[in-house]
């Protein structure tokens, strides 16, 4: 099968990959009808993470059950399915507590960039879709697999409500998917922090009420003007960076919460501004698969279009130009055709 | 009037200061029937905080309103109240949030170790008790102006619940007071971690259902032991040091919640640990304003005895011995009779 491989920083190339086989009695093989690159993805393409030999890459993915192990019982062949980036049995302790992505037995799809994968603990990790969905709804239900699970996740850590003041710093896929998941959660109020036009145009289409296109002291000080004085609600957290933590603490009001979902990079939480601040921060990898039977339902009703998010669609054979083309900002995110 | 002079390192003085008076419309000077040491006192005494020059010292008091200023129109003289250690106007967008030790307009009473105070906002920061309390509640009332108030704070910040299971780091008075509040909010586990027999006895007596006596990496496994593998619900952290910190985070279950009232003292918050453990932190001075008229009730109905954490009565005169004691941990908390 052809699978995408990453080399080196910036190297990334799809090769010829042995079949993926079921080596555990709970896995399933899929195939792929769709995948895509991770904002994720990009920090070892861009070397920010090392790379020290060859990997297989990729962690989202929506596709067709091939074959499962003899100890799968829910999920079989045939069935459209969506699953998260992280395998979980979806029956210990802390999936029963809502937070499958820390999972006593938790294990990790990759390789998702290619045709066929092996998906560990199949019944606990995949969501199979009343039947095949139709070719319109598959970016939507793609971007469940990760990008609209996560901007769910940052939007439940940082508790909005309905009424609620949010306030989402990030403009890529997740940031917009956190506006989607803010809307639907009934916030009243939704800044999207952007200085993109295309960017500023879906997070106005996905439901923000007001676009700041400053950052850094600046974008918070626009908050606190637009607040009242005292910042907002709900912050949600999209990119991982220290200063854009730092943005979204600085953009919260005391008392209020933030869910940080951009995986941490060189982040240091000031201890004694967080004290005297009176915030939540919650965090984390999203459990996408607590969200996926009620985002299924959404996404096939109609309600939410999260699959707006990809604004560029290439063959799987040409994933060298979906890295480039999202390292380069000239799209938000890259859906592949295998 | 007597009041409480902290000099330098360890110099801690009774002397005769002017008596307060009102200064703004909106002040009261009230006549204190109780006042006591915080543990955070002993930062400055110990010289963690430095002390540039001859300071008043101070923050928790109950007493009888003497004096009201123009402004004043819910306090009045002769009425007994508690207030909190932060005063607040109890009306801006913050207080409403109910996070009064961040309102917009909050100012500090200092030097409450003394016969009178002045307490600004006093509508504000001061509730009265319906009448005059007999002397055996006054400890318990004093607790409230802060040690109770604390504890309640930290153990809502930590998102106690009826069932759930409860870490307190930290013997002292708050730690104690934080074992009364998981208790009143239904907690049905709560682990003391104390290496102390007499607080032992009185977090036992207080509602702990389990004492721990071990601290660092030992003390985590004993609570990961415990909790089959995952760790608790809500861990109170009532230190605010960096190994009590750490100690709390990795107590605490993926998803839980981590309150912390410790005044941060060099308390570094991993980022990437808070990230992956999917956990979130509320600290914070306590708003105790918020819950004092809850409180009073409780004491005043003896559903709870805070005033316990008080094992030393002192005359105002003998102040230095007061805070040596609590200092060489011979005493958990020192009531000061003016």
């Amino acid at each position: 099968m052809l699978g995408t491989m990453l080399h080196a920083t910036g190297d990334i190339r799809i090769e010829d990959r042995p079949d993926p086989q079921i080596t555990r009695p709970t896995d399933a093989v899929i195939r792929t009808v769709a995948t895509c690159v991770c904002g994720s993805d990009l920090w070892p393409y861009r070397g920010i993470n090392p790379v020290t030999s060859p990997t297989p890459i990729g962690h989202e993915y929506v596709g067709v059950v091939e074959e499962v192990g003899t100890d799968v019982t829910t999920i079989k062949p045939g069935q459209f399915v969506i699953g998260s980036f992280i395998a979980s049995d979806n029956t210990c302790a802390n999936c029963r507590n809502g937070y499958q992505t820390s999972c006593l037995n938790r294990d990790f799809p990759n390789g998702c960039q290619s045709q066929y994968i092996r998906v560990p603990l199949a019944d606990g990790t995949l969501v199979a879709t009343p039947e095949q969905p139709s070719a319109e709804l598959i970016p939507s239900l793609l971007a469940l697999s990760d990008v609209m699970g996560t901007g769910w996740y940052a939007a439940r850590a940082a508790e909005v409500k309905p009424g609620s003041t949010v306030v989402v710093v990030g403009d890529g896929a997740v940031g917009l998917s956190g506006v989607i998941a803010a809307k639907e959660m009934g916030a009243e109020r939704i800044v999207a922090m952007s200085r993109h036009a295309s960017r500023q145009k879906l997070a106005l289409q996905f439901g923000a009420t007001d676009i700041v296109d400053v950052r850094g002291d600046e974008g918070v000080a626009r908050i606190k003007e637009m607040t009242g004085g005292i910042g907002a609600d709900s912050v949600l957290e999209c990119v991982g960076t220290n200063e854009s933590m730092l943005q979204a603490l600085r953009s919260t009001r005391p008392g209020g919460n933030v869910g940080f979902v951009g995986m941490p990079h060189d982040v240091n939480v000031p201890a004694e501004e967080l004290f005297y601040s009176h915030f939540a921060l919650r965090g984390g990898p999203a459990p996408v698969r607590d969200y996926l039977p009620d985002l299924i339902q959404r996404v096939l009703s109609g309600r939410i279009e999260p699959g707006k998010v990809f604004d560029l669609t290439l063959p799987l054979t040409e994933v060298a130009e979906a890295y480039k083309a999202m390292d380069e900002r000239r799209a938000i995110k890259a859906l592949l055709k295998p």
